[in-house]
């Protein structure tokens, strides 16, 4: 299910910045296969890419259309079906994060099967996994966890995976949510796995390696989130990991989703993953706190990291402001 | 997809009686609802129910043909199709706990849709579920919990309805698994729902009730199980409990299934599932210790039960050799 590079970004009649910003982590991390985007009139998001037309983007070579934007009033956005089977025509596959499948608009369907293209759900697995066996992989794993969802664990690994090969490392991102998979090209959506699977699924996203190959998984949700923490523990089981990086936001007053859950105290938290992690790698350490600071001032945001530092004796860093080396430094060790 | 009872344990050509396990718990714990079973030549399994042909069941008023055994060769023994075929063509629905959908099998198919019968899959749950709210539900919930899966979790739930209906309490099971579904003619094979659902489903499978009510929930897997705790994990928080039982098989000497994971501390191990469970029930607490001593001689086993009581300080018991009244005797308290 690798998708076909590269991409042009779908953002129909995007309303605003923020319903593409699935389209915007897929251009911030791969520029290099981001050629172009595809807007509707009425159409409020830029990635800042070259606008193009479906003719200009099949000339260009673009091997796969994504359609990384939300759309409130429905399935698909009014005027977005033309375009698109226009995209199959042409030759180009198309991949959606939609939790809706492109299966079930028919004219997508038969002009994929007309022209033997792809729709691809990415939050649709597409095989089935082995219920896991426990047994440690060779390899060394990170897994970016969190004490909440959407606090950064996709950007802390993505990050992670650049400083460490701007170092040497052999390192690898493994995708477990939508933007995750459209960046990578591959990857499970974990949290679309059948319950008894998920550590399956991790065992076969993140597969045994060379003693020196890094695997960055990818988290999701947290052991405190009342409606997602079977997810966080089963991935956890499932990445072995030997490195966690914790992931914390720290201006949200409760979880996300949940106005009633107060977040979880991040030294509590930090405990509750390396106790759970240990049932499938003994060895695991936490290496450091990537902390989210976007809505503090670069004062404030100072402070935090320098006060948490103290308390928990670990890194803390901001992979936006200050850079994630402090964690990496500590993979070594 | 509420059953209709009564039932007919198909039994096929089970090799012996442990083949036939699902069955048997069906017959134990609905004697009321289990008249009769049908064996075909080579059958070595026997529930002591009287054997009858399909034409007699019809006769007898069946409502569902249960396909309760296990078949090592393949999806549906040979022989199996014409007697099920025909159970379909005299008006019973066929309800099966394997994991192959019955509609699989084309003769089976054909006819349920001829005769408008019913082909239930347990284990494939045929709706969708909501992402849960953590929103506290009125009524009472028991959860059994375990140390590992296969300890006795269903069996103690059960036991506890009974014991708690037999003192007037309103107390009801809520199915989690196959045979628990196909005694209580209702419920969610939970392990089959989609990771993000499960705390979702559990919402649903025991919704808000009277301020007395107890909802007596089947637990499924273990917190400390590498394959399956995501599982647990999100029941346990669907749940809500106001009170836990832990089940527990003492002479076990790994984790099922995974020959290197050592079994949970039991004191450790009711001390990590209070502490979730608390996320959203704060008020939750541990009733005590259900034991399955089966392994051990009755001094070995009373020796047993008196020292986890010791140690622990919680009412410890088998429900089989000393029954659930001290557990139930807690819930007044």
């Amino acid at each position: 299910m690798a998708l076909r590079t590269p991409y042009l970004m779908f953002l129909g009649d995007a309303p605003d910045q923020l319903a593409a910003k699935t389209a915007a982590g897929i251009a911030y991390w791969r520029p290099e296969m981001s050629r172009g985007q595809f807007r509707l009139p009425g159409c409020r998001a830029d990635l800042g890419l070259p606008d193009m037309t479906i003719e200009a983007a099949a000339a260009a070579g673009i091997g796969t259309v994504i359609i990384g934007v939300a759309n409130r009033g429905g399935f698909l956005g009014e005027g977005w079906e033309v375009p698109l089977v226009e995209a199959l025509e042409r030759g180009m596959d198309l991949a959606s994060g939609l939790h809706r499948r492109l299966g079930e608009v028919p004219a997508l369907r038969d002009a994929a099967a007309r022209r033997g293209r792809n729709l691809i759900d990415v939050r649709h697995p597409t095989r089935d996994f082995a219920v896991a066996s426990g047994v440690k992989r060779p390899g060394k794993r990170l897994l970016t966890v969190g004490t909440d969802c959407s606090c950064g664990k996709m950007f802390t690994a993505l990050a992670l995976e650049r400083e460490m090969r701007s170092r040497g490392l052999d390192a690898e991102f493994r995708a477990t949510g939508q933007t995750g998979i459209f960046i990578a090209g591959d990857g499970v959506s974990i949290d679309a796995v059948v319950a008894d699977f998920i550590p399956g699924a991790v065992e076969w996203l993140s597969p045994a390696a060379d003693p020196d190959h890094w695997d960055v998984i990818e988290g999701q949700g947290s052991l405190f989130h009342a409606s997602y923490a079977g997810v966080s523990l089963g991935l956890l089981h499932g990445a072995q990991p030997d490195a966690l990086v914790m992931c914390h936001e720290p201006t949200r007053t409760h979880m996300r989703g949940l106005r009633h859950f107060p977040v979880p105290d991040l030294a509590l938290c930090i405990e509750r993953n390396l106790e759970a992690a240990r049932l499938t790698n003994p060895a695991v350490r936490c290496i450091g706190v990537s902390v989210n600071t976007d809505a503090l001032d670069l004062g404030a945001a100072r402070d935090f990291l320098r006060r948490t530092e103290d308390v928990l004796r670990l890194p803390c860093t901001d992979p936006v402001r200050t850079g994630v080396g402090p964690l990496v430094d500590r993979l070594s060790g």
